[in-house]
């Protein structure tokens, strides 16, 4: 999402002419930002602009990566009905243990009163997931740019766009079928909702320690390569926004740090945990 | 709420001259307008007029009927940390039970990020509490008219009012420190946020179907008394709704209608049953 | 449950020579017997006795009153994706807007891994409904007596039973399906469940208060007749329970007390409310 | 916990001799087995051995890891208050934003009903502690080994030990106290529950797979040394589990893989993804 694909493809042509640290992928930024930011904003960004009802509702989230993840625990709070679609079978058997249905979409296009695309991928939902969709069915997008929706197969004559508001488009059909399209399919928590400041504190902490980090590194230490930001300075930016919980975190004992093999000020898990 | 208690009165002192019904206290009132309407409309709210996140933040809610219980539903699904005060001991019992700490407003107050009313009482919150609350702390009222806050205790030459946006005024204290009200005390949900027409319909269908009742009773049904919604009536308000839903209702057989010893088609319920 | 149709029956007929409480409808035995208790037992009663996971499983439950509210609840809570069945509209809508899906038992059972009745009522699993599920199903009653499952249709030549562990069947189709059947049809949480002490005191508690309050009652004020629990009476039980919560009830000021038209030591509530 | 920090001193020292999988790392055991397990046994094991009504009860959870997170999911399912202790500052701001109190043990130890170990560290609840609790408080371990709980310091002579059943024990102190010990602080898990066989089939799966690739692997694909389980090959271990809940993966199309960078059939993640 913020390029870092880009990063690796570049590390492995050899071309990356200086080292670069994947803030995108550290735990700060993956786990809240990502998690924690789209459940603030998915019931946010739908009220703002339908004022839909969610009690009851049936809704498709398609994937369940963090960002899917946020969006059902916000969905599943205020009492939707929530069908998951998912590529990956390890994040699938997740939405299954988390008693969220699996289904594709062509299973569940029929009867969802929402679709929400979460999956940082291209044309997901496709014409002929409109075709078959039930009239007053909302469409928007929490995942990735503008690609997720296949908006062009939209832009045809037999279809009506009417926009009734600010970011809320009417697509109407040749027999009276409307569907409510947000933000013509770009990020719906950045066009029709606010960020959280705290989450975005998160990651912009996030972002000012790697740049020092790389700026104060000996040399050496980082070569023309992409890396992962040392876990301590995640645990550090976390550690920076505890107080505003009042939450008071346990001081390990030389003892216990010994027997865990670990320093007693961090890092307290290996770089690769989640 | 809907002057119920006054129809009450009225009756007790033989000066209510025609039949009433007691709209306010049916099944699909007291459990659905009240109790979801709520629900849906507690952060939605708080949102559009704070952009408030809500994980982790602690939340004093002052009253635990149905619509503390809408509240603290909607709040605990995005993470909220939860405190009820409440002066009924079967009500208090039951936050208990669900997992809420109930606690006095004096003693919670000094450590809340919000603090929401939902008693249908007066000077739930007075300048005693105010002066104790935080910086930072928004206050709004979800309960009933506008009492439930002492705003009169807050206008005083040494308070400095600020209206930050509509329905958002700073409260400042002498040495800086700002409380954050909404809509003056008034309902926040009324005010800063929008009803979910489904539950309004809920809500219309009976009382129409009550002015019908009330309208074609044959002489004598009704004195000039106050009555409760005859409970087929709600149920057939609810059966309406219900194709919303796709929902499927079971019919009961006779054999089970005869040992149950009720209609097939209802009553279904004791009239007093929530 | 506790006979109170039997003394309504009675009372109508003119046959109740005594006055008597109708302690089953008393909020403290409703709200909290039926709902609390139920939540608590229902996974405690299928793990003792079949180890099963709940993430999820599919689950039908019959019936959303109080009972069935809260094994919904306890299920949810652990990953169990719920399909609800209900006769009452009133019910219905209110499993809609609490996120399950309303279906009839026919359109659920092909898929279900458990199936938990909570209905009050008779024949609510039937034979038919039996030769349709998926081998491995789990079968159990939470609501009343022994009546729900259609026993006496399992009890055939072509089905074998097969007593696995004490309070568990096995029944054997012909072609090997095999459906578990708990306590042969009676009641769960008695039979493979404990209850929690704390739910018997409130209930226990409500049912010596009613005999005292008769045996204390100034003649003339009950009458042959069934009566509900005086609310104070409710009240005071309730109140009896808060200190094992260390919970803390707010006292009325006079001003508030008088505001609400009530005393300030209760009841606080109209008798009907629940 | 399966011993894999043993195997990584052994590679840092260069004695490990063969190449090794670390499984435990792996996401179908960390984010499933450890995760899922635990939310499944936690209520069990304290049900099976004290009958505790979990609703309204303090619990304090020591450690916010999978076996935390899981533990802490199934008890705000049944309306436990939660407390969270941690070391690690990320995992303390989850908790935070997960709506769960962070304090530590000192502070909560007083007002404990249920004292929960989920660390992995040692000597986690020490003698003054105990000291502190208040008397019916439970104890019981799910994180690692019997190492959490220090028991040495319960075995002194002014402390009577009292078996009450098995697995369960009460430590009496001299005025009365009672504390209620469980599995003698070994795993509650293993000891008081049964683990659900559908994890542990997760679980073998990708330990027999991890043999057969060390087996199988060409030649020089592994040194002397300790490797994750290939994303490919946990993929695979969740896909043969989906048919379980009848869940339907979605297939990516060419143009979709394309656009992703990644095979149709997966890795879909890259290894470092939980």
């Amino acid at each position: 999402e913020g390029g870092e694909p880009q990063l690796y493809q570049l590390s492995k042509a050899g071309k990356l002419c200086v080292p670069a640290m994947n803030v995108n992928d550290s735990v700060t930024k993956q786990k809240f930002d990502n998690l924690y930011c789209c459940k603030e904003s998915i019931l946010d960004g739908l009220k703002r602009t339908t004022d839909v009802m969610f009690g009851g509702k049936q809704v498709v989230v398609c994937g369940y990566g963090e960002v899917g993840k946020g969006c059902c625990a916000a969905l599943k709070g205020l009492g939707a009905v929530i069908y998951v679609t998912e590529v990956d079978p390890i994040c699938a058997l997740q939405a299954c243990m988390d008693g969220l249905r699996v289904i594709t979409l062509s299973e569940g296009i029929t009867h969802a009163d929402m679709l929400i695309t979460c999956t940082g991928n291209k044309n997901v939902v496709t014409r002929e997931h409109f075709d078959r969709m039930r009239s007053g069915c909302i469409v928007c997008n929490m995942g990735h740019s503008n690609t997720e929706i296949d908006l062009a197969s939209l832009r045809t004559s037999e279809l009506k766009w009417h926009r009734v508001r600010p970011q809320v488009d009417h697509i109407i059909w040749p027999d009276g079928k409307r569907v409510v399209l947000l933000a013509e399919g770009r990020l719906l928590n950045l066009s029709c909702s606010t960020v959280p400041s705290f989450v975005l504190s998160v990651t912009a902490a996030t972002q000012a320690l790697a740049l020092i980090e790389l700026y104060n590194a000996p040399a050496g230490r980082y070569k023309q390569d992409v890396y992962l930001l040392p876990k301590k300075m995640d645990e550090y930016v976390a550690s920076l926004h505890l107080p505003m919980f009042d939450a008071h975190v346990t001081e390990l004992t030389e003892e216990q740090a010994q027997y865990l093999g670990i320093s007693k000020h961090g890092p307290f898990k290996p770089n690769y945990y989640r």
